[in-house]
């Protein structure tokens, strides 16, 4: 029996790919609502996180920031007491490293085996089952939940021990946030020198300098709606917390870090919820 | 007969391909040394551009900065004096559009119909004949020079008019620059926090994240051979006029300014004549 | 006699300054009604920079960029054909090192002596004679304009041979724009923390670490009125030759231009023609 | 009777200046051989924080970093549990602005009333009473404070509650890293283009665009030598600081950034112990 806790909009497609290869899948979230379409496809809801740990015997969870993670695992009703000892525990959350190596103590602690698993790829590859899984942690602990990960993702990229899957998770969503903000400032020169914005983003996309994932942000900076997929002020913050590594690791990233502030400044001018891809807007203003 | 002149690693594989469509091709180079491989498989030598003007109907030039190219059209023995009236001009060579833009005029001025044509992609492309040509001119001129082009380039990028196609090219360059910048700080950043530089860039590769292109770095950046395939120093170059047209056009670009003067900084450490992928020698330097 | 042609907010004050002190002056302007004031106080008119040089000894010029400057020299009716051999012409224009040796050269060519010699200060400081003089070319030269400029000035910097004035002059306003913006963002910084802005502009500006010629931007910040003494949009303009000279002369400066971009920004959001100490009211936008 | 803890090269300076002023002062200090000369001028000796809090009214701390202000407070032997209710602590460390904020709320708890009291000023003015207070905390417990900061320092500026002299400490030593840098890069500048560098530094210094320190740094640079008064490795986690608190306060301060990459690089080149004016060493490297 497969637990599965969060079912945001990550979590209800990585859990419905379980349940279609025929894995039987205990649920829980913050509101049930959320799992109705999963409970008619066969899965069993669970009241509170120490539930799914009475009854799973692997656990998944996919949550928005390392304080529902705490809470869930640690909190009043969690599920890492409960949880038999010798169980694995793969928490697919994006958050910071220092995070994650804490985590990873209080599992060991109570002989719980931890891996951290986030994923690269957002909503159209979660649904697909087609998301990359950056893991930290030991071998024969991925081997054990290889099975189910593949059902969920198209890779599965081993980085080291534990901590290593969401560091590895930053220097993601570092290209990330810099290959959008040069191909804004790309397409922003051409259009300045007089080049045709839908030239200038097809070229680019045809060839071999822009980042594959730029192809699916075509649309929005085609016809300017910046719903968000991946809100601007999540990336900012996952660029702070490059700077921070970075710094604590002396590094020196000097491009990352004006990149960081770019975004924050097109926060600052009101774009936090939108869709990171916004910063083309922010940058291509003329006023 | 088709003209080419320009035999430097980029010229004599694209004259080559054109010789092995079964065109026939007069070919002048500074050197003649560079022309012989190609004299035995059947192209003409010209002594000068002004003889290739002489005998062909189109002309290819491929050279290495708007000196050059200035001096081949326009100086002692230069082609455009000589050339025919109503033929055309395909300039190939990486200049920047105001350049472009002159020469185009000279050409005008003697009835000589031109296309900036600068391609995208290095030796290997040009080799095997998957250049992408960025083209600035008519419509028409671009339909009789398409034969050959498609004999030489995998894809052709009409742009608009006389300008344009060098326009593109910076806009393709500040790209290249952008891209194995954040490459190179993605990759330094992933080794500090403990990852390994292999299984960073392997991820990375294998992801949406970054440019295809960085996949004919790896080599380089994992055995430290640097050798130049696009030297730092003539990147920068473009970087610079990259900021120069974004000034005169009135928009700022922050990231690419930045860029620039790392590479900058990276060619004042020594490391003007190394392949423009030394920059992530230059910042996972530790001492 | 002194010439002295441009007679703009600099121009007038400096003349009127040579003319205070009991000299000579010849003054040509291209609207006659700005020398009106000083032609009541004994400056004699003449109608064009060909006349002042028939009349003067020594030829100053004040105006507004390097196209002035050729037009005044070299144009139709310019000063530098009819000076008489063996005269010295001081330009105190701000224009870039290039263009002054050029001119250095037209001067040489007709037995002009020349020095560049750009003023530090504006408005107040050209009233009250407190302009500090940035200088190039020879020592005997300045030796001899030196009791003039000590009419204007309170300070005369040799600098070297000709171009090193104008040289200095970039260095000069890069200083300017760095204090400005960084005493901008520490404002903001220090707001965003809670305190208040009066305060931290008067502990900055009582301390050691702020350019004591923030003292006079002062007002602007603190009551919103940008009213322009320099323009944002020359400062930008300067930055941007900074950048190339840099460029040119290989060296990098990562902050300089970073800095360019942002006053870039503020161009490109509408701020172009307000003082340039606007950079404060664009960095510290909150929406 | 004052207590002093913390005689560094600050520290032991400021004591003395409250010692000269007729002060009766007790002393305390990790190691005692620092002491040895107050205690010749009258110094009582204490042999731990808490004997300080049995005999002080007034106890002012000068360490290192939060963590020696926090076990000088409140590890073992401790000052904070000792000293009576109602009395009065000044921390001149500088420390973050959360930081000082709890250990404003510890001694609340105990009636212990608080003042954050960084200083600006380095050795020297810490020697001839020179120093400026920002300084955080109620006004009428300032004027407690105040005859005694005015032996040593010549302004005392109030900012605000506690927390706000702390947080003003960021914004100067943000303004410090900001105008070295910039200093350092105009030199290079002008160098570059030919110009002396004692003369743009002495042109520089003689004007309005440099702030005052600089001129304490000029002999560093003339000559090369980097002994740290103020390691570049400190101010560089001082603009790491600045980055996190205008992060979490929502600005954005794009230049700041740079710079502290530009202090991050220099120190990965092997720079973090020497004074932070070799940011100019640095900058200026020629290969």
């Amino acid at each position: 029996m497969i637990g599965f806790i969060g079912l945001g909009i990550m979590g209800s497609r990585m859990a419905n790919n379980l349940l279609k290869s025929g894995y039987e899948v205990i649920l829980h979230n913050r509101s049930k609502a959320k799992a109705d379409h999963l409970l008619k496809e066969g899965a069993i809801w669970a009241e509170s996180p120490r539930q799914v740990a009475q009854q799973a015997d692997i656990i998944f969870t996919m949550l928005a920031n390392p304080q529902v993670v705490e809470s869930v695992a640690l909190g009043k009703d969690g599920f890492l007491e409960e949880f038999p000892a010798g169980r694995l525990w793969v928490d697919c959350s994006t958050v910071d490293p220092s995070f994650t190596r804490k985590m990873g103590e209080e599992a060991l602690r109570r002989d719980i085996r931890f891996l951290d698993a986030p994923v690269a790829g957002s909503k159209i590859p979660a649904e697909k089952g087609e998301l990359v899984f950056l893991v930290g942690g030991d071998e024969k602990d991925l081997e054990e939940a290889r099975p189910m990960m593949e059902v969920m993702g198209k890779a599965i990229q081993h980085q080291g021990e534990n901590g290593k899957g969401s560091s590895m998770k930053l220097v993601v969503n570092l290209m990330l946030a810099q290959s959008m903000a040069a191909f804004s400032e790309a397409i922003t020169l051409g259009q300045s020198m007089g080049l045709e914005k839908e030239t200038v983003m097809n070229t680019l996309l045809g060839g071999v300098t822009a980042a594959p994932f730029l192809n699916s942000k075509r649309d929005k900076l085609l016809h300017g709606n910046y719903e968000a997929e991946f809100p601007l002020e999540h990336l900012q913050k996952d660029l702070q917390l490059v700077s921070q590594a970075a710094y604590e690791h002396n590094v020196s990233l000097p491009i990352a870090n004006v990149t960081k502030e770019i975004y924050g400044l097109a926060k600052q001018f009101g774009y936090s919820k939108e869709d990171f891809s916004v910063i083309y807007k922010f940058l291509s203003a003329r006023m």
